[in-house]
Order: C-alpha cells, then sequence, then structure tokens
C-alpha cells in the first residue's frame, strides 16, 4: 500500500513539493511551488488544502522566502516579513497557518538576532512542523487502528485523510494503518455536499492506495447500515469542546444520528490540537453560514431558480452522546468527555 | 397564490399540454403533445414526471391517439391498441402509467363493442382520472394542513408537489391549502441528491405560487432543527406498508430519524393509492439501485475516479416509528398503523 503524499520538499530542496488538489480526481498534477507568491496562490486557491497541510505549506513558503531574497541579493530578514504576511493573508482565518507561519517568523527573529544561518535554521523549523504532523497522524492511526476489525466495512465523510495533512492523515489513518496491519477493510464515503470531498478526494486517495471504496450521497449512508453490516464510522474533527460536542463538516452529525439509531460504533478522529477546552460545549460554538452558490448552482451548473435563498452552513455540531469514542495522537478517550487545559 | 398546472387539455382540446420538468429551473416551457409518439416522448425523457402525472398523460395520450386515427382516416381499435402498448412501454416500471392507460383502453373496448362515440368516452374517462387525481390532491392538502400551524416553518424532501400530479400535489398540497386557508408558512426545501428535485423543483413551484423558499443541502436539515424553530417535516411516499413503514426517495429516512432527534413532528401525505397492506411491513420492500453516474458524475460533472463504485439505491425505508402521521385523502392515520385491504 503507498499513501499519496499530499506535501514534501522538492528532491532539490528548493521548493515546496505539493499534489494540485484542484485537479482531483480527474488527474495526479504535482507543482513545485518556487516563490513566496507561488505558496500564497496555492493556498489561496486551494492547490493545497487541510489544516494541517496549510500550515505545512506556509511554514515552509517561509523557507522559500530566503531563497528569493538570496536569488535577488537583498537582506533577508525584510523579505520575510513580507512573506510572514503574505502568506498569512492567503487564508485569513485558517489558525493553524497563522500558527505556523509565526513559529517559523519566531525562529527568523531569534537566529538572525544571534547571526545565525537563518536558511538552516528555518528549514529544520518548517521541516520539524511536517514531521510532527507526519507523526501525529501515525499516532491517531496507531491508536484508531486497533478498533477496526479484520474485515470491517467502514463509512466516512468528507477527507480527513492524507490529502489533508503532511502524513496518513486523522481519520483515514485509522483505515491505512489497519491495512498495514494486514486486515481487509472496506470503506463507504459519503461524497460530502456542497463541495464532495468526499468523492472527489477520499474516494481518490483510498483507490490509489488500493483500499476498496465506494461512494454514495450522503443521504444514504441510513439506508446503507440499514442494508448491509456496517462496522464502524469514523471522521475527523474542526473543533472539539469541553464536553466532546464535535464540530465538523456538515453531514457529521446526521450520519452519527443515523449510526446511533443502528447501534454502529461512531468514531472521531484529530489532533489534540484540535481540542478546545475552553469551549464548554457546542452550543458554544458559531456556525459560519457559507456562500449560497455552492448549493444551488453546484460546479457552476444553476439547479435551482437563481434568487432562491440557501442554508449553508460550513460545519455542524455532533453532540457528545452520539459519539462512541475520540481518538487522538494523546490516546482514546470514551464517554463522558471531560477535556481539560493543559497549558 | 398560484398553484402551477403541470399538466392539462390544451384550449383547443386536442394536445395534451405539459409544463416541460426538463427546463425547470431555468425555463418555464410548456409543450402540447399532438401525436402518440410525442406523448411517448414526454414520459420517456421526464418531460412529464411524477406517478400520477404520467398516469394522467398516458390517459389523455389515449385521446389523442384517436385523433391521430382520424387524421389518417383509418380505423381507431387497432391505433389504439398500438397506442396502449407504446405508451405502456415509455415507463415500463410506472405502475400507474399502467393502470391508467389499462382503465381508458377497457373503456374503449367498452364502447367500440356497442358501438359507442369512441373519442368522448375517452374523453371523459381520461379527464375523469385527471379530475379524480386534483380531488385527491385537494383532501390531502385539506386533512393536512390542520397539522400546520401559523407561522411554520417546515421542511420537505424531494418534490411531492403539483409538479408531480394533476393537482396541487400531496405533501406540498398542506403548504398550498394552509396557504390558502391565511396561514404563513416557510419552507426548507432539501435538494434531493442525486436528482435535485428538491431545488429544480421544489423550490421553483413554491416561488412561483409566492411561498418563501430557502434550499439546503440534505445533510444540513439536521444542523437546522437545532439551530432554528422547526415546526414539522412533510414527506410524500411511493409506497406504505401495513405496518406503516414508509418507501420514499433516498434521504426521507435520515430526515426523519433528525426530527425524532429534535421532538419535531414528521409526516406522511400520499394517496390512498400508496397504501399497500399486502406488504406487511418495510423489510419486505427491495429497494432498487439506479446507476453510478448519478453520483459521480452529477449532471455530467465527474466528480469522482470514474471507475470508483457507487451505492444509490433510488428510495429508502423510514420505520413506521419514526412517523408522527400518514395523511391520505382518506384522512390521517395516527400509530400504530394497521392498513388494511378494503377490496
Amino acid at each position: 500500500m503507498s499513501v499519496i503524499e499530499a506535501i514534501r520538499w522538492s528532491d532539490d530542496g528548493h521548493a515546496v513539493r505539493i499534489l494540485d488538489q484542484r485537479r482531483l480526481p480527474g488527474a495526479e498534477v504535482y507543482r513545485e511551488l518556487r516563490s513566496v507568491d507561488d505558496v500564497r496562490d496555492a493556498i489561496a486557491t486551494l492547490a493545497v488544502r487541510g489544516a494541517p497541510a496549510i500550515g505545512i505549506a506556509g511554514a515552509m513558503g517561509m523557507v522559500i522566502a530566503i531563497d528569493e531574497a538570496k536569488r535577488d541579493g537583498v537582506d533577508p530578514m525584510p523579505r520575510l516579513r513580507a512573506a510572514h504576511e503574505i502568506i498569512r493573508g492567503a487564508r485569513p482565518t485558517a489558525v493553524n497557518l497563522a500558527w505556523a507561519v509565526d513559529r517559523v517568523m519566531a525562529v527568523a527573529t531569534t537566529v538572525a538576532a544571534a547571526n545565525g544561518d537563518l536558511r538552516s535554521a528555518l528549514c529544520v523549523e518548517a521541516t520539524r512542523i511536517l514531521d510532527e504532523d507526519r507523526a501525529m497522524c501515525r499516532r491517531i492511526g496507531e491508536h484508531a487502528a486497533a478498533l477496526i476489525p479484520d474485515g470491517a466495512n467502514v463509512i466516512t465523510h468528507c477527507n480527513a485523510g492524507a490529502l489533508a495533512t503532511g502524513g496518513i492523515g486523522t481519520a483515514l489513518a485509522a483505515i491505512y494503518v489497519a491495512v498495514e496491519q494486514g486486515k481487509r477493510v472496506s470503506v463507504f464515503a459519503d461524497e460530502t455536499r456542497p463541495l464532495l470531498q468526499g468523492s472527489r478526494l477520499t474516494a481518490w486517495e483510498l483507490q490509489r492506495a488500493g483500499i476498496p471504496v465506494t461512494v454514495l450521497i450522503d443521504s444514504a449512508a441510513a439506508s446503507l447500515m440499514r442494508e448491509r453490516t456496517i462496522d464502524l464510522c469514523i471522521v475527523g474533527a474542526d473543533r472539539i469542546a469541553a464536553n466532546g460536542d464535535v464540530a465538523n463538516k456538515v453531514g457529521t452529525f446526521p450520519l452519527a444520528l443515523a449510526a446511533k439509531h443502528h447501534g454502529i460504533p461512531f468514531y472521531v478522529a484529530a489532533p489534540t490540537s484540535t481540542l478546545d477546552p475552553s469551549t464548554k460545549s457546542g452550543e458554544r460554538i458559531h456556525i459560519e453560514q457559507r456562500g449560497t452558490a455552492e448549493v444551488i448552482a453546484p460546479f457552476g451548473t444553476p439547479t435551482a431558480p437563481d434568487d432562491v435563498a440557501a442554508y449553508n452552513p460550513a460545519f455542524d455540531v455532533t453532540p457528545a452522546e452520539l459519539i462512541t469514542a475520540i481518538i487522538t495522537d494523546g490516546g482514546v478517550y470514551r464517554p463522558p468527555y471531560h477535556f481539560v487545559s493543559t497549558t
């Protein structure tokens, strides 16, 4: 089994090599980002996506800024400060992107003050962010794979896979590790309207790894559970409240309701960084509304009266009582959930 | 309020006038079907759709066959027998179509044997099928409107509206009659993947009738119930088993699960002809699988790897325990349901 690598250094070490996710599932195209503008564009246009992968791309982009300064024969620090703003601004609401470039910028400031080797230090820091993410995915996968029986039929939603991270994903890491362990696993991938990350991305990366995958419309999952033997559901998370309520891509909540009705375990797999003990419960999570076009003109094809209203929440909140376990790189948590701040 | 009329006689009485539903929601185009081939094509290509509307179109098409025979100066009975086969074959699995054209053919046989006025008799019979359907819709609407409070927010799935019948629909009849009664009603229409009858048809016909409507992806309905005050769900049915289990468009079952979780009444509105007491429960209902293209290449745009498998059931089965009431033209039924044959 070979799991796709969504982001890494190019072979010459002077570019960020990404799989261009805008071209999926039709074509597997890699791009080498050799300028800060390339990195910004790749992030802004969703050529690279998923919170961890975006953060990694941003961090690596800071190293590219130094190469650019050298090529242009200018002082690297002003260029780095500019790159920091440019990359951060590519997706202003991406918390993980800001965190990653801030972390690299802090190293730059320290090393510059000490007259150290800026490029080496930043390359180490960016690579560390990538490697930490890979290790985190691996640990989630190892904890979660233990919950997947041999011969399992698994339903997942959206894309919490290798395409979203520097490693083997979060929810899909469970499947990759289980398969590595010699288990046979079949996956059912919700298409995940409105943006179809399930059919476009999850189906593609699993198929490429040689894992049997079947796509279904989101509202057919309940029927599938009624008709066939489904062993478990596993999904990722955007944010997990102190009480275990989980914010994730819209459609997660009804999938959990269907699982509960059929007595099927429902697992959430996510990095520890997703835990937000400062948010007491899901009721405190504000649900962002996205534009209407995704709903009424999917992929540019108008499918509803063009002036009709649309309700289009970006994510939903699955109440903790529907969640069998939450798996992080730190371990497996079972209800009742009481996540507390460790800082 | 003016509810769309999906099918009626043309003004000259010699054509079946239909709203071409393939053109919705972009354009409101009416076509006059003046030959048996026109009628067959309209049915086969889904220009006319919905079990009742298809049956009506077929019945009216038999009258057109007589006009054609007259134009061609030939004996009408052989032409009628041919038309009967042609129209029946336009959608071979449509039970209601077979029932309607059989009914008209039986009248033709009787009247021909008695040397009666074939055209008048068939025109009366076809019009009777249309009028019976209109009256059935109206009765369903009157029974169901009593369950809709003033100011209600209602969720519906698929299109059980005027576009599917000769009258004001089944589930949507409830809304039309409630609005006629002076109640304010806002409707949330599930888009209804894979074929999007909710956004294409339900949103269009409600908007045209001046009723506020908001479209949402199917898997956002659970979020909507959590965030806002939703008073009830109402949907149509393809078949209702003796114990009250309901087969309807896929996505109905998860909507009912979400309604149950939130304590929201879930109503099914359908003609008495949908009751099938010979089917004891939903477990006996075979769920037909449709082709993969609807899922992985919606509207011609490939959105998944092109050789991926798809699970694409045409409908699902909502267990009776999730259904607050079943409303037919015969009245309102509450659980426990025990439908028995009346023939």
